[in-house]
Order: C-alpha cells, then sequence, then structure tokens
C-alpha cells in the first residue's frame, strides 16, 4: 500500500477563499488579508464578545523518535467536531521557519489532518516571525548603542543577558564574541544568539492580551544587570513602544484553514523548555469568542506542555480546560516500553505493555492533580497491529480511562468521529474539580517540588548552589510570585532523557534558575537547554526547489 | 508659518483602497493583499504585455546635509502627470528598517508628495527585506555548516566573505568571532553582520527578470575560497533553490498608492555604493507594461545612480530613459558653494553661484556622455529666496538647460505641473543619443577609467597593489565582461567627501576590487564603505511609540 505524501495531499487540495471561512464565524469584516488563502483578525472589532466557547487541550506522553501526532490529532479532531455539528476552531501554535531547512518535515498536521496553505505556513507565513526577531534585535542592539555612547546605566558588559536571534538553525552564532574592531564599533563582549522561538518577545506576545499589555511586558524584561548588581529592563532603555510598534500586526491572529475548510488560528510558538509552548493567549481567546469549541495543544508531552498550559497560560487566559485529549501512539509506547526505532513496525505486546505506565502517569496528573476530565487518543499508523490497540484500550478501560482511536492521518475529520464524541461527551457531562499544580503564593522551591511530585511522580529536589543563590536573589527582587517554567528534557518524566517509560522515585536537579520577567514566568533548568539548533550533515535546504510558477518541491 | 509633519498629513489622509488604484492599470485580476492598502502582483498575467511605457529617471547633484528631495519631487511628478492626463506610475526602492530607528524620518517621500500607507512602508511592508535576509542567512549557516559536517568543499574558513545580515542598525555586529564555544558548536572563524540592504541577494532580486534568472544568478554567488585559492559558489552548496522559495513572494512588486491616489510600485533596495542602488528590474518593467509614464529613481547623485540605472540595470532591462530629471535645492547648491549648514535660510547668490557647478558638472555627464535630454527640477523650500531660485533659472537658461521649478512639497501634484511639461515635451520630443558610459567589452581598468573621466571629470585613477592583483585575479576568472560599480562617497565627485562643488583634475585610488556574481558587476572600492550603520546616541526608538488602536507616533 501507498500513500501521498504531505505536500502532495496538500497540493491537490482545493482551498476555499479565507473569506468563506471567515464567513462561517461571522468575522468577515475584521480580515486583513494576506493573499487569498491567510488573513488575520483585528481582534478590536470582537472586544464585546464573551470567551463562552469550550476549550479543549490536546497533550500527549513523553515525545519519542517515533512522532506522537499531536498536531495532527488536533487538527482532524476539530474536523471531526465540525462534521458532528459543533462549531470549532483549532488554534496552533506557528511553525519556526529555521528547522524547515534542517530535517525535512514541516508542522502543520499530517497526511487528511493539515493545515493549509501549508507552503506558506511553513515559510514566512505572515511574517509574525519575523517582526519577533526584529523587535528582539532592536532591544538587543540598544543594549549595546547604550553602553557605547557612554553606558549611563553603567551596564555590566559582562552580564548582558540578553541575547540577538534569528529564525534559522545556525550553531556558528551560538557563542561569539562581538564589538570587535576598535574604538568605532563597539564594546568587545561574549555574546551569542537563540534561534527566534527562543527570544522572550515570542513569549511575551503570547501571553499579552493586548498591545496595552505588550509593551508593559515587554518594558519589565530583564536584560542584564548593573555594576550594583540590580537588573536593568526593556523599561530602562525606553525600547518598548518601538518594539510594540515592530509587532503592531504580530500581535494579531492568523487565520487559515484546515483540509476540510474549517477555521484554524495559527499564532504564536514559543520554545516549549525555557519558555511555555502554547499558541497565543489572543488567538485562544478569540477562537473562545467564536466558536462552541476550542482545540489547542501545548509543546512536548503533558509534563510539560500541559502543565505549563495550566500553571501559566490559564491563570492569564482565566480559563481552565474543559476537557483534555491525551495522544498516544502504539509504536511511541513501545519505544517508552524498550523497542528499537528500527523494529517498531514488529508487534511486541511485551514492549507495549512495558511503555504504557508513561501513558497512565500523565493521566494521573491530568485527573488527581488537575482535576480535568480526560479521553486517550490512540493516534493510529498503518504499520499498527490490531491486538497493539487493543491492549491500550484494555489496560484504559481497567483504569477506568475514556480511550478512542483515531484516525484522522488517514481519513480526515471522518477518522476523528469516535475521539470528538468521547470530547463532546466529557465536555457536557464531566464534572471537573480544577486545580492548579501550585499556588502562586508558594514559594518559588515550594512550587518545584509541588510539580516534581505531583506531575512528574519524582520524589526530590536537589538544588546546585547557583540555583540556590539565585532563587534567593529573584526572591528578594519580588519576582517569587511568578508562576513556574520548568526547562527539562521532553523525553522523559524525570531529568534524564535516557529513563523513558514511567521512572520511580528519582530526584530533580535544578541546575540554574533565570526570570523572564516579561513573560511572567520564573525559569527553573534542570539541564543544559538547546536555544540554537543546528543543521544535519545534509541539510534539507539542498533538495528544496521553486519552479517559475512558484511551486515549492522538497520541503516536506 | 506652520506645516503639518509628513505623518501628520499622512494620517489625515483618505486612502482609497488598493484594488481601485489596481482597476485604474486594469490589474486587479493579479493582486495579492496584504491587508487593505498594500498588494503584491502576480507578473504572471502580465508575461505576454509588451514594455512600451516612457521610462523617466530622477537623479539629483551630489547629496548634502540640507537634503535634495529626489524620492519627493519623483513622488510628486508622478501625481502631476498623472494630473496632466498621463497615465504614471513611479516606481520606487522600499526603504531600509534598521536606519528607522537611529534618525527621525521615513523614505517614502515628504509634505504632500508622499506614498501611503507610509508607517507600513517604513517597517516591514511586505516583508520583502525579512525574506531576503532569511535567505542570505540561510546560505550562511549553509556554509558553515559545511565547514563544520566534515568541508568536502575544502572552504578555507579564514576566506568565508559571505557575511550575515540584520536589518538593524547594529554596530555591534560588525566584527565579530563566531563558532566559538567547543568542538560542537562550530569553528571558530572571523565574520561579521551587514545590514540587510547590503546582501548581494538583495542586489539579486532587484536584477533578476523571473525566477529562474534569479536562482541561477543566487548560484553564481561567491561566497568565499577554497585552500586552493578556487572560488566557492552557493551553487556548490546546493542553497540556490530553498534561497529562492524563500523569496518566493519578495520577487513579486508591491503596490502601494500616493497621497493622490495613484498608483507606486515600491519593490527592491540594495545599497547604493557596494551595490547599483535602484529598485527592482521586475518593478520597472511591470510599471513600464502598465502605463505610459514611469518615474523611478536612483540612489545618491547622478554620478553613481544615474551612472549605474543606466551601466548596470539599463543594460538587464534593456532600455533606456526617455527623459532624466536632475533634482537640486537652492539649499544644498549654497552647501555646495561652501555656506555653513546653520546659515542655509540666510539668502547667499554668492555661495550659491559657487555651488551650481556641480549641478552642471552633472547635466554635462547626462547629456554629452549618455546623451540623454535632461530638465533641472529645482526642489523648492519654503525658505528658499525668489533671487536665489532665479538664479539657478539664469544659470541653466545660461547653459541651454531645461529648468522647472518643482513645488511638490507644498502642493502635491498641482506644484509638481511646471516640470511634468517640461519632461512631456523631452520625451515626446527629445532626440537622445543614447550611449553607455563604457562597454562590457572594455577591460576593468578602462571601464573604471571612463566612469572617472567621462562621468565624475577626474583626470586620472591610481590603484593599490591589492587592487591590481584582484583586478587581476578576476579577469583570469572570466569576471573581466560585467559591468562595474562603484563604492565611492556620494558627497563628492571625487573620492574625498570633502571636495564638495565640482571639483576638477583629481585623482581616483582604487583600493579594492570584489566581484558580485550573483548581481552580475564588479564593486570597485575607493574608500572604506559602511555595510553596517549604528544608532545615534538619542536614538528614534525612544520616542516611538503605539497606542491600543495600533496608532504609532514618534517615527517621523
Amino acid at each position: 500500500m501507498s500513500y501521498l505524501s504531505d505536500i502532495e495531499i496538500v497540493q491537490q487540495a482545493h482551498l476555499k477563499p479565507i473569506v468563506e471561512v471567515a464567513m462561517k464565524l461571522n468575522v468577515e469584516e475584521s480580515l486583513y488579508y494576506y493573499g487569498k488563502y491567510k488573513a488575520k483578525l483585528n481582534i478590536h472589532h470582537l472586544e464585546d464578545k464573551e470567551p463562552s466557547g469550550k476549550l479543549v487541550l490536546v497533550t500527549a506522553i513523553n515525545p519519542t523518535p517515533a512522532g506522537e501526532g499531536k498536531t495532527t490529532t488536533s487538527i482532524g479532531l476539530g474536523d471531526a467536531l465540525n462534521r458532528l455539528g459543533k462549531k470549532t476552531i483549532i488554534a496552533l501554535r506557528e511553525p519556526s521557519l529555521g528547522p524547515v531547512f534542517g530535517v525535512k518535515g514541516g508542522a502543520a498536521g499530517g497526511g487528511y489532518a493539515q493545515v493549509v496553505p501549508m507552503e506558506d505556513i511553513n515559510l514566512h507565513f505572515t511574517g509574525d516571525f519575523h517582526a519577533i526577531g526584529a523587535a528582539n534585535n532592536l532591544l538587543a542592539a540598544l543594549i549595546d548603542n547604550h553602553i557605547y555612547q557612554g553606558n549611563a546605566l553603567n551596564i555590566d558588559p559582562r552580564r548582558v543577558t540578553w541575547r540577538r536571534v534569528v529564525d534559522m538553525n545556525d550553531r556558528q552564532l551560538r557563542n561569539i564574541v562581538d564589538g570587535l574592531g576598535g574604538k568605532t564599533n563597539g564594546e568587545p563582549r561574549e555574546d551569542g544568539f537563540d534561534i527566534t522561538v527562543a527570544s522572550e518577545v515570542m513569549a511575551v506576545l503570547c501571553l499579552a492580551k493586548n498591545i496595552t499589555d505588550l509593551k508593559e511586558r515587554l518594558g519589565r524584561m530583564v536584560v542584564g544587570y548593573n555594576r550594583n548588581d540590580e537588573p536593568i529592563t526593556a523599561k530602562d532603555l525606553n525600547a518598548q513602544g518601538a518594539m510594540a510598534a515592530l509587532l503592531k500586526e504580530a500581535i494579531k491572529p492568523n487565520l487559515v484553514q484546515t483540509l476540510e475548510g474549517n477555521a484554524a488560528l495559527i499564532h504564536g510558538g514559543p520554545f516549549a523548555n525555557i519558555a511555555h509552548g502554547c499558541n497565543s493567549l489572543i488567538a485562544t481567546q478569540t477562537a473562545l469568542k467564536l466558536a462552541d469549541y476550542v482545540i489547542t495543544e501545548a509543546g512536548f508531552g503533558a509534563d510539560l506542555g500541559a502543565e505549563k498550559f495550566i500553571d501559566i497560560k490559564c491563570r492569564s487566559l482565566n480559563k481552565s480546560p474543559d476537557a483534555v485529549v491525551l495522544v498516544a501512539t502504539v509504536r511511541a509506547l513501545k519505544m517508552h516500553g524498550g523497542q528499537k526505532k528500527a523494529d517498531l513496525e514488529t508487534k511486541n505486546l511485551d514492549a507495549l505493555e512495558k511503555g504504557i505506565p508513561n501513558l497512565l502517569r500523565h493521566i494521573e496528573s491530568i485527573t488527581q492533580c488537575f482535576g480535568l476530565p480526560v479521553v486517550v487518543a490512540i493516534n493510529k499508523f498503518p504499520t499498527d497491529h490490531e491486538a497493539e490497540l487493543q491492549l491500550i484500550r484494555d489496560k484504559c478501560r481497567l483504569h477506568n480511562v475514556n480511550v478512542a482511536l483515531s484516525d484522522v492521518w488517514a481519513k480526515g475529520g471522518k477518522g476523528g468521529e469516535a475521539l470528538a464524541k468521547e470530547v463532546i461527551n466529557l465536555v457536557e457531562h464531566g464534572v471537573p474539580h480544577f486545580n492548579y499544580a501550585y499556588e502562586l503564593e508558594d514559594s518559588i522551591e515550594t512550587k518545584i517540588e509541588k510539580i516534581v511530585t505531583r506531575i512528574y511522580g519524582g520524589s526530590s529536589v536537589s538544588y546546585t548552589a547557583k540555583a540556590r543563590k539565585t532563587i534567593k536573589k529573584l526572591t528578594e527582587l519580588g519576582y517569587h510570585t511568578l508562576p513556574i517554567c520548568m526547562a527539562k528534557t521532553q523525553y522523559s518524566l524525570s531529568d534524564d532523557a535516557k529513563r523513558i517509560g514511567r521512572p520511580e522515585g528519582f530526584d530533580i536537579t535544578i541546575r540554574d534558575v533565570k526570570v523572564s520577567a516579561g513573560a511572567g514566568f520564573i525559569v527553573v533548568l534542570t539541564g543544559e537547554i538547546m536555544t540554537m539548533p543546528g543543521l544535519p550533515k545534509v541539510p534539507s535546504a539542498n533538495s528544496i526547489d521553486i519552479d517559475e510558477d512558484g511551486k515549492i518541491s522538497g520541503l516536506f
């Protein structure tokens, strides 16, 4: 049996003009077009509407190299709900440009559950990330210019923490020395670049309620320290107005469509380790005003993605999910049970059974810690064996967990109807007893310990001396009431990527802590986090091409 | 008397939906909208049309700190021609983002001769420059990744000539060392960033005829040398397809409007020293297909701008200007005559008379070297004295030169009618005897010498040993048949910025030579050229702001 590639499916699809998609939501008057198939929404027009939709969070087990299909499931579930007569919008993250040129593969769903126009979405889209990069780099230029022009703020050039960004996988820029070349060319210092999605400006844009809030958050961002060890903010440099002007359009959510012509708001995409990994608050809020059901996702597995979605984003959104979908695949669960990637097509009920506890751990977090109704979505792969699918179903039922097979990759919305019915049932009849994992009033250490024990299933937390010192300092500066943003490996519930499955009784080591005061969270680092990817030996850029008609090939 | 600021005029203006502007050109079916007031044109729809319009080049005397108003004059002249019943399109360059945050002031005309929406045009516009930056930086990442992954091409890391870019005034990035941080983080080498407009990708985009030509040019770009001293091109790295994919939309010209609702194609904006300083060939070509008259401009004074327009762009365009407008102001001519900037409002016929020879030198180049009909446009300032205006007119008439007063800053198109009538007269009754300044078959040295003697009025050319050596090398490599792109100070006809007015009998020193093989010219450097500006002590970014309705202030 052979399948069409994602780009083949997309290039055969018949797209509706975006105005037709908008008309179903009654927002055709609020469109700011980017060509015929993309538009931004002028959210001012919606100010008086109540966000009354139901919110469904799609999350997953700990990711494996086998792939779980969270985005694909989100898209297919949205299409399925629309098929069942529920007016549904999916609210997803924008993909980053840099990785497109590294390893082949886009970030707009797959198979018959994709958002389109996918080439545009994966390339510059509506320019949001470029605007974020420009705002980030304007601030960087203002910092170094301030130092160069006399340094009235007495900024310590050795302690500038604000880095420049580029939306490219470019390891050469990770660590640099800039300001070289003598007196007229700046002041030499150690510096470096991150990929744009790692910029705090990205996290700020994704949590801002409006332009005023955006400016306030931008102004609060800490860019370094002066020689008296006091934090210097973007506001000290008068940067927030110009930065917000650069983000004038970027703050508006982007409307596109699924292959089945349903509305998708794709907006924002912060890193899921050093940031919170969710689409923008404005897009989610907008979707809740326009639809009965809003499907959204969060980065990585539930230990990072769902936890941050709830403890960071929901606090700002002032709303908790009405239901949670936890995505798993036979393949990924077998990897959690120890099966090698090369052998994933081989039936292995033993490995699967060993891997399922990873799934169960996340279910416990969602139901017992957060008090939310959950359904497991088994995202079907063509190579799955029926006995394997049945084993997952049996295990879920044994633990009284709702479960549904999702076949949206092969069948689009029709393949998601069983899942959609479970979701409707949860939303209409579930009884949430919602809790955060911690309270904002908790100390920084207590917050961390609650996340580790309640969400990860760990037993203790250790701190390096550096982390202890920084926690003390941040508490003195008054940042201790902010929520926590854990930066931990996504591959394990623990802080050791190799401990797959369901590790128990582990200790988590907190290596360092920093504040993202604009985004409004404390980043807690449990290991080295790579904020600038590199390209592989044979980058996909080598095989990307475009013909005279503008048709792109080799991208996916 | 008090005047409205540029942004006040613009914010009071009533813009037409861009579709109405397009309908006058019968291209409403070819629009790709960016909101209501900006669009890209799908030029495929126009493939079969002949470019039959008349081409008018607007150029100027050597620039001074007083300002000449070339863009303002171009816009006002276009409006005036439309008022007189000639279907006219202005084809201008896109402004760069970085400088907006340095010194206050946009690059979209002034007074009542502006293009709108000017805030958008000066900020991200339609994202072209971000796309160019991404394409440039993808190539940079591919080069360093190639070296890192084994360096099969044997690239000499000390001789990578391809630099990264950012659209920001950021002196800190002029000279850097990157690839630091040990084995997994690249290979340390000296490097640096330019501002995006200085990227060869910008020049390539602006000279490409179509996507196929774009890819060929991108592939020809030299990025460095291997250890055998042979050039390495972007094609050797298989980069041109992916780069062109990033430029899919950027290659399409942007349609906006003047304050009087006439069509303006604003597209591309390469540096005017190390590149050719003109808007895109595609936009000019498109305008010539749609209008009776096309008004375009070239960077800096006629010695650089007009010369490169003719010797570089016109060779690719396969068309020479039908008329040339040379812009001068009383203020600027007085500065050429030695008057200080602080005293410019004081009447000074003596200084003016001393400055006018700068104007006359450019007229000689245009008429005697290029054989083109010319009219002088005196761009009126409110502080001009009538006797001064009269002196310029008298001097022009004495030398049999057409001259017209242009008052478009204060009066819009109506203030440009006298100039427009002169232009119509030249186009309809002028007898061009067109010549290039040199032939492509000339040696590199002969080409340089012809430019210096015929256009600058210099008497000799000297070469550094380095320049001699590079010329020899480029000749061996077969690049000697390319046109020349002089990189010289814009402030003087000579290579010494202080020699204002009309210097005579001077020598020009050629310090270095390099090839822009993709753009298709040899860059000849007569001094240090700054390819990355810095911010001033008080950057305009400090006072830029945006309110909750998205209204920007402090930008201009």
